[in-house]
């Protein structure tokens, strides 16, 4: 039964429990579903079962690592409301030989056997700090298998006081067997300022296990949370559930449980992401008032007997997070609409070289927003112009004018403006200008609008504009080519004339977002991690505030001006904890007329305009961004006679190799 | 005219001098040829001409960016005896966005003409520290085209004092416009302490290149040098010619340039690793004995005009480097064999899987050192048995016996101690099987040896075996599978029998080597990467010293032994530079009896030995290793039903992904 109704949280709507071993949990499970959960996770084998050493010897190879008793056993149609746990007391990398080469035969029949099972996900200890290369080994090899079976890490966000579930960590990376890795302090204490971080721990492991897809996080919550950078950095990060420990919660006045409020904000910002839920320990609220409850205090849900009472013990706990699920803001139309497109790669339009269908047109002609603040600049910009244009009629030439909706927003900014107007609506291609003359005739515009099929850069104008209005920015502001196109038109611009937009600026930060790495990763070859895409970013974190990457302005200063930029910027970190960084994020903010603006920035974001995407850069080997350490990045815009492209790079804190050299893998055609 | 006329050191033999520009250096390039050298490098551009800014803009894209005054023209027949020289004026990474651009455009037309001319290589200028991203841009673009045009960067040793050449670079750093990047003091001041080391430089650059196999170094010798560590880490790098400046050299007694000790071994060390040699500067020795000299003093060889004294200036000089390169030591027979195999990779041997050829077992046999070892050990091993033996014959099994060597060695051993023995000559290569028959009809042995062809492993041995001879040791000890045969043959050891070999050893190292690493990169797939390969390493840098890796001792304690293996080895570097780690190399040592010993590790290496060369496992992406960081490497050996592969990985300074997961990409057949 998930938290809610809505469906813009993805995964977020369901949520587990943790159970105790049972040979056969099936209790557990119907338990759990009656109350409300829509999942457990249980151990796969009983805790309690070590294969003694002496029998391992004696009786050979041929005997399976465990009997009926000892091991988890569903039916195949519970597969996808359980999920396999694999031991906890598994370390790999122990410094006992024994302990590690038990361990690591114990986790791979273990992984087998979840896979036996079709699970569709099996949680993993929690890695032994950095120390994890029988693990990392382990992972390898299970993830080589054809099977799609997720695996799940579990990691505290942050790490364990050496009393608590950190112990064993640390006893571990204190020994001194040649078959383990002590941390040596000599190293500049490097190694123990890594150790602190929780993150690095998940770095290592999935960076020796290459970044496989099917590696993900069940991050357990801490009763005391760590910085804001902290936590969103794990945004970027493939976080499959939140471990919700039920010691961390409070207590209000009626006897429930209720989180502090940044552990609310923490919980919400997760949901937020399509991050699930899982429940875990003893009940410490025993609610007296619930219509359900039977007056048990401190039920032991994870204890080895199987409890059944009424109530679920962990129930009020889910119906708090139910809570919260559903007082998450409501999405706004056009949030519900970019839903689907979410971390969803797209390759850039190429308007120039390909022509659009009519169904793209009609999808962005939906974006009141961004139609009404060009029917605002020209209106004002037509206003200004008054004193200049005296008693004659403006000229406003629409270049790329589609289907029309700027032929509308024109039409309709003279009519308030009180002026006469003639426009020439030029658009070169064919079927957009049909439907443009359909529309034309429809609203008996046929007499004020000139239709010219014509490239804008070749276009022989009968008369000059006054003004010059168009639609030609893509994500990065420049890179669909409106610097050239209008640097095209700008022959037939009155001397006083104005184009609108008259300035676009481009920003790029860098960002950590595992998904969409992992999906350039997926088409297996160099071309597309030197391709950019647009995409909606949702699941990431940035490294950095984004900064000012190239600019552009219209008119020229002349003709044709040098549109090759490049820069180098430098994105300071001096308090953000490491990240991974996985490319470059891309937006822009343009002037359409003076202060009418438009903005896909985050923080300046314009309300309710969906036209623009961000746009992401992939950097083909993710760059480790240590704590503090700067990140300098390196864009070219070179043009050549028949396309124009980017190029790219991170030179700190360490260097990448460019990307797209001489466009070789993506560019724009001219 | 080379140095000298020994031929194990390769292009060290050739000798060049710097000369100034001329647009026709015909007459430079007759000169230094008639006086000793091979080639001369001259600038490719008069440094003098700078296209005036003005009429860039008045006469357009089409004129062409020199005209034929302010080039160097050479015939295509002098093409390999010239190497050009691009400006060093340019800056393409300036501040100053004119100069950048100009820079840019001049750095393009240079290295175009370079390759019109068909030249073999270019010398380009002194990267600005780290800030290269226009640099490496071009160079980039440059190395894309298909030609195979070498280039060399300009590399001081270390970082010239601002007084000196490294005043442009410096100046260059400080700078603080948007376009260029200067180091941020605030990052821990970690990118100044880089700036420090010029291998920082170089390492940037050749990075965001993407270390291409085309890009090399002139590494230019100053007047103070560094640390022995920091000049061997240059022994990996592909430096392709020392810079020797005029200014290094002293004065002895009779007037004749020389070098301090110090520069002297550096001088010799590189010519014994196939680098050439560069001389610049003007001659402060005019040598008053010399036959040929005229008493001009301090002959000014790059300046404006041409001067061409009857002795060239440079010549002393040049003959000062040819005395040191005749004085190098005179190669040992085993050296001059080996010099064709130097940094050439080879892939293992599997002579369990594959039957070796005649002509592999004949190599092998001449191998006097390795034979005469294992007479000595099995001589020992007989005078020690004699109290078990008595009066009986002692029984001797060979297996893998080949061609008959280890036979041979035993028989000799036996006479010389004066005791009878029954040898077992047992080999599964039935080619190999006929060869030893006829040895043992030629050397009349056909009664004291019975010809076995069987597998060790299978055999059923009709009595048991005082001494089990094997030669079954690959370059990483185990590696052609010694373990498990010699198990194998274990059924059939005497109570108190003894086998020879008796314990090995395996050594891993991180090492440099770009050239190995390019190498492996060639084949353009992942599975050579998960690779090792046998191979002569020359022209390598140990990160650190060699470490024990596994041990193997026969007789095992019990039957059958757990032969899988794993190691965490840490090197750590405290005193080390900077190194870039392209990968581990390998040697192993064994105790054939007792004190009787073989060893390929550099600093045991037993004398006049080459039945082994060590062996390269290649990391796919090179790691960076900061100096003073630690090298934390595992390597695993596993075994299948059907195969023993090797796994390995860097878990330090940085995670790379475990390289060659349950053998996927390479194994040894069982």
């Amino acid at each position: 039964m998930p938290l809610g109704k809505r469906t813009d949280c993805g995964d977020a709507r369901y949520a587990g429990c943790v159970v105790a071993f049972s040979n056969n949990p099936s209790q557990h499970l119907q338990a759990a579903l009656q109350s409300g959960f829509d999942f457990i996770t249980a151990p796969l084998a009983d805790p309690a079962y070590r294969r003694p050493a002496a029998n391992s010897a004696v009786k050979g190879a041929q005997q399976p690592d465990f009997s009926v008793q000892n091991l988890l056993l569903i039916s195949s149609k519970c597969s996808s409301q359980v999920v396999g746990q694999a031991s906890e007391w598994l370390q790999p990398d122990a410094a006992d030989a024994d302990l590690r080469a038990e361990s690591q035969k114990r986790l791979r029949a273990e992984l087998d056997w979840a896979s036996h099972l079709s699970m569709q996900a099996v949680i993993l200890p929690t890695p032994p700090a950095l120390n994890t290369a029988n693990f990392a080994q382990a992972l390898t090899h299970a993830l080589a298998g054809q099977g799609n079976m997720a695996m799940w890490v579990t990691l505290p966000m942050i790490r364990p006081n050496a009393t608590s579930t950190g112990a064993r960590a640390s006893q571990m990376q204190s020994s001194t067997d040649a078959g383990s890795v002590p941390e040596a302090a000599s190293d500049h204490d490097s190694a123990g300022r890594l150790a602190e971080d929780t993150w690095e721990w998940w770095h290592q492991l999935r960076t020796l296990c290459s970044h496989p897809a099917r590696l993900g996080l069940l991050l357990e919550v801490p009763t005391s949370l760590p910085s804001q950078q902290e936590i969103h950095r794990w945004l970027g990060e493939p976080v499959r559930a939140l471990l919700l420990p039920t010691h961390i919660f409070l207590t209000n006045k009626r006897g429930y449980p209720t989180l502090s409020r940044a552990h609310q904000s923490l919980v919400s910002l997760f949901l937020q992401h399509h991050v699930q839920i899982l429940m875990t320990g003893p009940s410490h609220h025993a609610v007296p008032g619930s219509s359900m409850g039977n007056g048990q205090q401190a039920v032991q849900a994870n204890g080895p007997d199987i409890i059944l009472p009424d109530q679920h013990p962990l129930q009020v706990y889910l119906e708090y997070a139910s809570f919260l699920f559903r007082r998450l803001p409501t999405p706004e139309a056009q949030e519900l609409m970019e839903v689907g497109y979410r971390d969803y790669l797209q390759a850039p339009l190429q308007p120039l070289q390909d022509n659009l269908e009519s169904q793209t047109y009609e999808t962005f002609e939906r974006d009141d927003t961004k139609y009404s603040s060009y029917e605002r600049a020209v209106h004002a910009a037509l206003l200004d112009a008054a004193p200049r244009l005296g008693e004659r009629h403006a000229v406003i030439m629409v270049v790329g004018a589609g289907r029309g909706p700027l032929v509308r927003a024109s039409l309709q900014a003279a009519e308030k403006a009180g002026r006469a107007v003639r426009v020439f609506a030029v658009e070169k291609n064919p079927n957009a200008v049909i439907e443009l003359q359909a529309m034309l005739i429809r609203e008996g515009w046929e007499d004020a609008v000139d239709l010219v099929m014509a490239d804008m850069r070749e276009w022989e104008a009968p008369e000059q504009a006054d003004f010059i209005v168009s639609e030609l920015l893509g994500s990065l502001a420049d890179n669909e080519l409106s610097p050239e196109c209008l640097d095209g038109a700008q022959r037939f611009l009155a001397p006083q004339g104005v184009f609108i937009p008259s300035s676009y600026n481009s920003f790029i930060q860098p960002i950590t977002s595992a998904k969409l790495w992992n999906d350039v990763r997926n088409y297996d070859d160099q071309e597309h991690f030197e391709t950019s895409f647009v995409v909606k970013l949702h699941n990431f974190s940035p490294l950095a505030a984004p900064q000012l990457l190239f600019s552009f302005q219209h008119p020229a200063d002349r003709l044709p001006p040098d549109n090759t930029r490049f820069a180098t910027l430098m994105f300071e970190r001096p308090n953000e904890p490491s990240q991974l960084c996985h490319g470059l994020g891309g937006y822009f903010d343009c002037v359409l007329y003076k202060d009418i603006t438009l903005s896909t920035l985050p923080a300046t974001h314009t309300p309710g305009m969906f036209s623009w995407f961000p746009i992401y850069f992939p950097l083909q080997d993710p760059v480790y961004c240590p704590a503090g350490a700067a990140v300098h990045a390196s864009m070219w815009r070179c043009t050549g006679a028949h396309k124009v492209w980017y190029e790219w790079m991170l030179s700190r804190p360490a260097p990448t190799h460019l990307h797209n050299p001489l466009g070789r893998s993506s560019f724009v055609g001219l």
